[in-house]
């Protein structure tokens, strides 16, 4: 299966599993990609922000690669943002080679003009080649690179191997309707959009035209219920569902401390052995992790599976 | 009542009223206040970032404060975060001499080492003179800068007006704590604790140590309620009633659009005539509206203040 | 005197002198206005960044451009950047009623994308009436805020008022010659350029295109001689008393430190009675002010203007 | 020569050779080395921020430290600036045991607080290891990180192998003047304080206390004999040299595009073949590059080193 406009549903953005002392601990690779599939999500994104990759050195990134594809038949998405394209074009020749089906790109901070945004991806694209299909990943709150829909239509219409918005502006309902405009309107190609965000406003996202989530949020199982009740028109169930893990998605999506939250909670579903971050890492605190459990414990009376004991 | 370090409860951060035009609404600064007041709120926080208040000229600004004093017995904070201490001081001054309670000040964005913002607020402090209590506001999502609580405690220590953190880091529960360890060891005095970030962790924030809300939640009769509820130990439910609401909430507190929906929430609850901000300001598309409307029927099945008709 | 497209020579960006309480030095006024007069400059520009602006309350603001004004038939030019449009106008507005030619405006450094940018000069032109001419400022390295030569095209095709640019970004030789490379194939309607950053490139920007320079060198009149012997094509004549007061004048443009070292010497040279910033200020420490007058020592040699005494 | 609190004279920062279309240029590389030595700097930073560092994959970059310290005896320092610690340690030690003398690391832009920077270099010096000399490099102006002397202090303080500081903050003369007065309170161990920023303020550093020049100006030979002549007292004769470089070498220190003109001007003296860059790069316009053969035309009239033909 291709990575292209058309793709749809939840391809989940995998942390990377680590041992207490730092190395990549591969029996949770495996584990966490079985998870996953369990879950049905329709793919897998990994090496994001969310999954530390700036801290693995090129050796690391390219075994990870080959340690997930290997394990599974969905298709797997890469991150090859790197500061420069040098270590970009060898991660992202080496992971299609490995036999992933895309790769994920994200702008550098210090970019400022829409001339300078554009004309980094032309260049990126240029440099991976034309032949990869790339994601390009809009996330101004951590990125600090703002695009606007007219930016991310030039992109798109500049770079044809450009298939996928991973649409994580905040806010950024409005922006979703303004490309879905731009397609109606004929002014740009048809793209898929998945949003991120840690999922927080996936109940409207799909309403305003999304193509379903890119995220790591730890229950990928809801995500996927949300997206098929909002695609088969359900939307009070969308909501329903949604709403119940609200407390407890908003407290995973705290900026800094969101991966120890996510971890943790992974960690408890069997997903990971261990919730440790490679240096520099976040940590709960004792009372974070009784708030999580606490989080958990409402929510496994409206959905079973935040059922996870002690 | 003195504002100081015993302050509790919920000081509603108040936005300011405009007519479509632009010009300011007088009638409905009157009707908001007297619906702030119906909503069992402790006091008002006014020209505060929600408020608009860099849009207002010099003049405007006191004329609000006076209006609102004027208008209410509840305790008034004034926010006079100005570019420099002159404009600072002179708003300050008049504010305290028409009746407020204490001034409110955010850092300038430009500020980056610990002793540069250290050496702000006694500089600010000096400016408005000692005998002003004031608060101080730590967000950095929007001010973009970084207070560590060992920052904080120096601030709170080598200005003994300081009475009050209007606490908005994000995530910021772990920071709560180690202000109130600073207290618990002895090496910080006590300072009340006000939460903003529009409430979105109102109900950990309480536990934490936290004295209440100072945010501008188009529900401040919920945010009431919450403090009240965790004041006296009903932790269960405090969370359902927040957890009713944090649907709406969490759409409510999007950066650069929340604005707008909260003063077309706070309109449709006839605290003010219309929902138009100055220039340059957000505007809820028709989607948008709908959206939100669609949230409040949803509340409104678990918390009836929610009803508001089409 | 009306301040155009055509307006060329030498606008001294004009420091605002406080005694050492921090109060306005008004005799201090009157003597600057002389010494900028005596410098043969061909107008000023007051209340910029380097004149300390923000730490003036409204009042002050327009007490110092009524007391220029008073005092010079040359030209003033008017700083009304500000937090939000309602005391931009306010100023804008009574500072054109006093006197003044022209209002200069600098972009809030939230600005990112080339749309908000452009859709915020069009509110400013708006906010102040489109019957005052304006200086459009790009200085990206205090501002953080990065215009492209088509963001400052589109600014200008959109605001007739917008008469002249102030050019300090850095590198910034291609950016004038790009833009009157669009006023040569038609597609921008001419402005006059007017250069800053200390005077540091001056001696290049006149052959590029521009009109002169607006900046605040203590030495103006070294500046009004460059701009003249440029003009007349006197290349290296222009460039050998520019490199002369390189060494000092690149000493001055020193971010932070500048204005203090600029001060001192504008003191020593008689044009205003005292140094002082208000605070936040930097200060001279004894090293520096030794190195300065080594500096002026070197230069006199080849210029005796620069001859000041111990 | 061990690197450290001794080290003393020109560490020059040197360009990475790139032929046309991008490729490494390994004979200039040579050449480059050769050039250098011949300058009679007393050793050589690759690497670094102007090396284009980031543009290099893993391979590539270790690839060049062999080459580098395989042409030359003098000692060499390797920029190992990484975003994550592991390609940091893989680099660093791999440099070391390829021959380098020791490591430089620049703070990544996200650090905001000093605790955020000092636990940063604790985290990073335990990666590389203890036993690896390193430079801190302190370049607020591109790096965006403030550190202020009291951080510097505790960094040394806490991280024994921190044997140097890369200094271009800006301005920067009062931070050395106040560290080499830590050092004679005996509040910080001595370190070597190498400056940088294009020799910008090389002449009175030198009289700050700083040991030399760690910069990549096109004209080593000259940072040689101020740093020879500060050193042995000759004031006057050092400003005398300086100067003459002066409007060249700030037209070389224009950020964005001073690499490509240091780069053509080393092309000029023969050091490299090549003055091509990786995308993304900056590119002399015909206009520029008259400019600087006009400013080297000048130099050469006081220096004929400058004399390099058309």
């Amino acid at each position: 299966m291709r990575i292209g406009a058309q793709t749809k549903g939840v391809y989940t953005i995998a942390p990377t599993p680590f041992q207490a002392d730092g190395r990549l601990d591969w029996a949770s690779v495996d584990s966490m990609v079985d998870f996953y599939a369990s879950c049905g999500v329709d793919g897998m994104t990994i090496l994001g922000i969310m999954g530390e990759a700036p801290k693995l050195d090129a050796t690391e990134a390219l075994d990870l690669v080959r340690r997930v594809v290997g394990r599974t038949r969905l298709p797997v998405i890469v991150g090859v943002s790197a500061p420069g394209f040098a270590a970009m074009r060898s991660l992202a020749r080496a992971s299609m080679e490995a036999g992933a089906q895309a790769v994920m790109i994200a702008p550098p901070p210090s970019l400022r003009t829409d001339d300078q945004i554009v004309g980094y991806f032309g260049n990126a694209c240029e440099a991976i080649g034309g032949d990869i299909p790339f994601v390009l990943q809009d996330y101004p709150l951590t990125l600090s690179v703002v695009m606007t829909p007219q930016v991310i239509r030039r992109i798109v219409t500049e770079n044809p191997s450009c298939v996928m918005l991973k649409h994580e502006d905040w806010p950024g309902l409005e922006k979703i309707s303004q490309l879905r405009g731009f397609q109606s309107d004929g002014s740009m190609r048809p793209i898929s959009i998945l949003c991120g965000n840690g999922g927080l406003f996936l109940d409207f996202e799909m309403a305003r035209g999304a193509d379903g989530a890119m995220t790591g949020y730890a229950f990928p199982d809801m995500l996927v219920d949300v997206v098929k009740l909002a695609a088969c028109g359900d939307r009070d169930k969308a909501h329903d569902l949604f709403d119940a893990h609200l407390p407890y998605l908003r407290y995973e999506q705290q900026q800094g401390i969101g991966l120890a939250v996510r971890k943790y909670v992974m960690m408890k579903r069997g997903a990971i052995a261990c919730d440790a971050q490679r240096k520099p890492g976040s940590v709960l605190s004792p009372v974070a992790r009784g708030e999580v459990d606490y989080l958990l414990e409402r929510l496994s009376l409206r959905d079973p599976r935040a059922r996870l004991g002690g």
